[in-house]
């Protein structure tokens, strides 16, 4: 027989993450049922549909009663609203879990709405991000292979921590464990600053008169590099607002390595061009995606 | 009988186009001899070894005697000094093209060596680059549905012309005709200015103390953003160099549209976050990749 590890899932938010999670977690038969909550009716029939939830509904506060884990998995700007409304709802318990791509702010949001309850909070961020959204973007497998960032805070019981490892590593995901600082320190350098230059570097080319030809003849170095910049606009709004002491600092730094090379060209001077691209190459080339 | 399009085709510069282009003219039986001319004796023996040249050498003047197409394959900061050697040693009959990603400069070096030949050069260039290089990247069908740029003078003759582009065509490209000055500024717009930027951000990471964090969680964002990052130093200082003018017009919009994102996150704008995330969004999402 399979072991339960929760009775009734409620998924707030059932996008990618969130649908891709809820379609691991049935077919390995760990959950009792799932409950998608979202503003979309057409995304939530979509998620019923896929059979990636088993009700769905718009009244977050109605959905988590009773339930025994609820996962935030709207935009990280959303989620003090839907504590909000859900707090006063909430079976005792419940752990309180998210798929949120900054860990600082989802700290202090829960720490605020549920001040008294932070030993079943499980602040999480699964790295399976992409330029799809929606449910019709869930699909089985997202996690495998991919890391998934705990975040608990220091009175987080060790048992629901545990648990929402368990989960994850039942997603095929590798789950390990750091502060919301150094979680945010990375991923502004890693996610959130390739994000912004990507929507900075598509917007440059909105006013060309030339666009046209321009994104006719573009090959795959122009597919890949300015692939991200597809992403949602709201969720990457949220998450650049969020971790923005961090993203501006790396965007300076960014900026005096461009000007570096803005100032080698204009100089002409080969060395010192060839010097910084084969710095960065060497740094590239051998990488693997973990 | 297959017609022959060349008895003899130089490659200068065996690498990941020059050879790439060998291998897909010899399957097509169009060429009677491929002759690779190179600085590096281990690609030329890579080179020989795979089959994408029958003879090869470091000697370029003598390789292009009796040639009836020279194919310029090299780095463009290389080509003015390879004409240099062979231009004394070329036959009246033949072809000169290029591979170059720039073309001004290319054009502006053919009509310094070759002042009184124009009407037998064809400058191109195939949209099929890549973060490999070497005789070892080169492949069958790395043309194939790919766009190739001919940007010939005005004085060069219509029927060279067509060969070149019979010879693309027969590796699967489409061909398009355009200056050398339009093919430099979508160019710079679609893959220089990428590249640089690819380079400045990866650059921008080495300073880190928490580089290896970084590495170990990057996910595909990243992986696809830092792609072109591990391309060939050494081609592209040359192509930043040769296209300095536009790359350097091309950086200044894509700073401001970076400086624009900085204030509005320093202000904590969201609505203009989200509007200029959005209209870069809007741009890249439908496109599809030529």
């Amino acid at each position: 027989m399979k072991e339960i590890l929760f009775h009734k899932v409620v998924i707030i938010g059932v996008g990618l993450i969130g649908g891709s999670l809820a379609l691991d977690l049935r077919r390995a038969g760990v959950v009792g049922e799932f409950v998608g909550v979202g503003r979309s009716p057409e995304n939530l029939q979509r998620a019923l549909q896929l059979g990636v939830i088993d009700r769905a509904t718009s009244d977050a506060a109605a959905a988590v009663e009773g339930a025994d884990l609820v996962v935030l998995a709207t935009p990280v700007g959303q989620m003090a609203a839907v504590l909000r409304l859900i707090v006063p709802h909430l079976s005792p318990a419940a752990i309180v879990t998210d798929a949120g791509s900054t860990k600082r702010d989802v700290a202090e949001i829960l720490t605020q709405f549920l001040p008294d309850s932070l030993e079943r909070c499980v602040p999480a961020h699964p790295i399976a991000g992409s330029d799809l959204s929606g449910a019709a973007a869930a699909r089985f497998g997202l996690f495998a292979d991919k890391n998934v960032i705990l975040s608990p805070f220091s009175t987080t019981l060790a048992e629901n921590v545990a648990k929402i490892a368990k989960m994850w590593q039942i997603t095929g995901a590798r789950v390990q464990t750091m502060t919301p600082q150094a979680h945010d320190a990375i991923f502004s350098a890693v996610s959130h600053l390739p994000h912004v230059l990507a929507f900075a570097y598509v917007g440059s080319l909105l006013s060309r008169e030339d666009l046209a030809a321009c994104l006719a003849l573009a090959g795959s170095g122009f597919r890949d590099f300015s692939r991200i910049a597809a992403s949602h606009p709201e969720m990457w709004r949220d998450i650049a607002l969020a971790n923005r002491a961090h993203l501006l600092a790396d965007i300076a730094v960014f900026r005096q390595q461009l000007e570096r090379i803005e100032s080698a060209l204009a100089a002409e001077d080969a060395t010192q061009l060839n010097d910084m691209f084969a710095a960065a190459r060497d740094l590239r080339a051998p990488w693997q995606a973990p």
